[in-house]
């Protein structure tokens, strides 16, 4: 196997193309909380502490109906909720990916293809497409990972 | 303390153990996500966005009350919100925890540990077991995730 | 650009930085679960599955309400997610935010910003201060990590 050594170094497309994929799935995770208080803010709904409901710099004309469940502000949540369940499995998973060295095609093609269906996830879901597009998003997300692990696995292991 | 760069390797048989541990669990939190899909379908209940309910083909007899909570569905999503409660955090101590050059014998009975209570917690919490047991194992993988970022802070910090 | 191996030491200072403030991070978000137990469990209130409601050791008291939403304990949930939402998202930027080899002193600012925003947070939250006293100590966190991003983004791809 190579050396891991080898590997860690800006010269490999593969591992900085990783470290892009990361930052821009970071940038997409913290922007999904931004989005979250965009609807929450322009709206003056499904806030979820009590507190929140009181009157403030954050809201001028506090109402107790800002603390019920909202679908526009709580998609935003359930966004984020899942991305939680898909991107940092796919940042951890993605490291050890990287260190087996995979073909640079291959890397490329997951590496990419994960943020791109998560983009595609996200459209989907921000404007209430059918489910049965926001799942085919999710599923090339979903697989794209378990692929990932699988090979850290096999070729780890045998 | 020993140079980070020798232990970055194949034959470090604790780097080793981390990454099967991070691969195992990263397979563990994506299979989550399809015993979800997979109870809402068979069901066709705890539908969690109001276009789930409309016709299509994973969606072949829509009805509204398929979007009413059910603890069947919402167990899976609880299974999924603990891991993500536990298990990134056990990633992101795990590498640390490596680069510390702990003991092998330590160092594999906390990551098989924590791979092992997760499994346990799986187990206790798909079969709705007492609060008692799925605790037990809630705690083991808990403790274990703490040791690591304690002995980490230790030996960084003196 | 720096090569990579020599930033990967406990001489650098910048690595060091961000291995403590993973390791206190970690302890903090493994705290905050154990905050929601012992919330459940002083009042035995807010408990989420039906067979947490079952008598037993944990629970010498049972009565169907316990699992009625209680905000003193869903409080410590809503944090343990918005620690999720965030901290993640942190550790996984900081790593080639350490690897780009930024200036120290931007570094440790930005490291140990974000700890100390996040304890901000988590004081807001727990007392229930204002929104707009929370919402300032989760922009500074939100920022941190969006510029470690940004500016990984900016090295690798420039």
């Amino acid at each position: 196997m190579t050396d891991i050594l080898d590997l860690l170094t800006w010269d490999n497309p593969v591992f900085t193309a990783y470290v892009v994929a990361v930052a821009v799935t970071v940038l997409k995770v913290m922007g999904q909380g931004w989005m979250t208080v965009w609807r929450f803010q322009t709206t003056g709904r499904g806030l979820a502490s009590p507190e929140d409901a009181a009157k403030g710099l954050l809201n001028l004309a506090p109402d107790p109906s800002q603390l019920e469940h909202d679908d526009y502000v709580d998609r935003s949540r359930r966004m984020h909720r899942n991305d939680l369940e898909n991107i940092p499995a796919f940042w951890v998973a993605g490291l050890p990916f990287v260190l087996i060295n995979p073909a640079p095609g291959l890397a490329w093609v997951l590496l990419y293809g994960f943020v791109a269906a998560r983009a595609g996830h996200f459209w989907a879901y921000a404007t209430a497409k059918s489910h049965e597009i926001r799942a085919t998003f999710y599923t090339i997300g979903s697989l794209i990972v378990i692929w990932m692990a699988v090979q850290v696995l096999w070729v780890v292991l045998t």
